[in-house]
């Protein structure tokens, strides 16, 4: 690189639950802006060509039968192509901070000298629920959200705290974990009757939600093929989807319809 | 309403934390073609006559010395200018879904008729923190995060289940009750050292980050005169922030250091 080539950086871009439109306008001007742009299989790629017109697309995601690149190999990549003087976007699903390994990456990017900037996105862990009609927070329902992943084993210390905070649990990635997690709050004393919502593809035209009790979104979520992306809500807003299917006995239409109310 | 009058209908637009290049291009896209926006004092305001040319603007905001509209004359508000045949906006600051009585106006619309839509947003409790420097999760500090407001008031049980939770307790609205907040952490266990980062006007470039440890957050806070809006972090990845103003002994730096190294 000599002195009067352009300094390269990295920007983390949150590309939101998938609908380019919910993207930030920042993130288009970063796009159309980019060299190149780094995505995975969680990151929004429809029309992706189009918003970045000058780029080089790096695939570092897992495709079926094939490992993904690990999270060192990514930031190498990053480092890489920033330090050769390209304007590198990383575009991330979601939001780059919330459970998608944004942090790791900035501090790599740091600790080789390169220009780092984070431009937050629209969290799948709020907005995928929206989608299904399910605010996160309502009044006389919940009064807090936890978001975690479902790749994190919870001892039953965290499950019974979980139970315990109240409010509503929303789980990324959980899908493929579901039964033992399930299990895991159920033994941890939470009320089997919770309503529990599985939002698969969200903000896409094949969108599905998947309404149980707890005791029962396990079995549902199996007997109906429920796959990854989807977010799971567990809580009393779950029961405010939309057009729910609804896999349980015909009583649970009824509580469902009560919960629906404001209460206050 | 004649026949051939066009239907209104309600827009509930999730504004993010405050830059304008922050909203999504369907916040945009919504605001341009509004016929009313109705904003409050948490809604990005910045630039709004030019993004809703067309609008007519309606100040639901509490302003010193005034009282805010109530959330049942907000709700009448949206409704009767939906029904008069305007695209009415409604907008939030951060998403409508996140502590922002959002699925309030949505039941309101419904049970007057009104078509409603929700257009998530970047919310505050993830962005604000992330302009700061601060990932609300990040690998070996922190597995989840939960957001509540400041104006809930914890009892012992609840603040004790936060605790034990572990992961990253973000606060909005927190900075009047921070004192009362950070007392009960500490009465249910949390360890005194554990980092706070204090965010006021993230977004904006009067930004500002305070940090100390919970046991004298409280007092950095009151000391450098901390006002509204700022979102609380409580929690290791507090000690990430960028160019914190550390209100602790100098013993604080060394930690501040030591936490924010990778952890695996």
């Amino acid at each position: 690189m000599t002195a009067s080539q352009p300094r390269g950086s990295v920007c983390l871009v949150g590309g939101g639950p998938g609908d380019p439109d919910l993207m930030t306008v920042r993130a288009r001007q970063r796009l159309a802006d980019a060299d190149v742009v780094v995505v995975d299989r969680l990151a929004p790629t429809d029309g992706l060509a189009g918003l970045a017109p000058r780029a080089e697309l790096v695939d570092v995601g897992k495709t079926p039968g094939h490992h993904a690149v690990p999270q060192e190999q990514i930031n190498q990549i990053l480092v890489a192509h920033a330090l050769a003087g390209r304007r590198v976007v990383r575009l991330k699903g979601g939001d780059p901070y919330v459970l998608g390994r944004g942090g790791e990456e900035v501090e790599a990017c740091r600790a080789a000298g390169v220009t780092v900037e984070v431009v937050p996105g629209v969290t799948s862990a709020f907005s995928v629920p929206a989608a299904a009609g399910i605010p996160v927070t309502h009044r006389g329902l919940a009064r807090s959200v936890t978001v975690l992943t479902g790749h994190d084993p919870l001892d039953p210390d965290r499950l019974e705290a979980l139970v315990r905070l109240g409010g509503t649990l929303v789980v990324l990635m959980g899908v493929t974990r579901l039964a033992g997690l399930a299990d895991g709050l159920l033994a941890a004393g939470m009320d089997p009757a919770t309503p529990v919502a599985a939002v698969e593809r969200g903000w896409s035209p094949t969108q599905r939600t998947t309404s149980a009790h707890l005791a029962s979104i396990a079995r549902a979520c199996a007997d109906r093929g429920v796959t990854s992306p989807a977010v799971l809500v567990v809580g009393a807003v779950a029961a405010l989807a939309d057009d729910p299917t609804l896999c349980d006995a015909p009583a649970v239409l009824l509580e469902v319809a009560t919960l629906a109310r404001p209460s206050g």
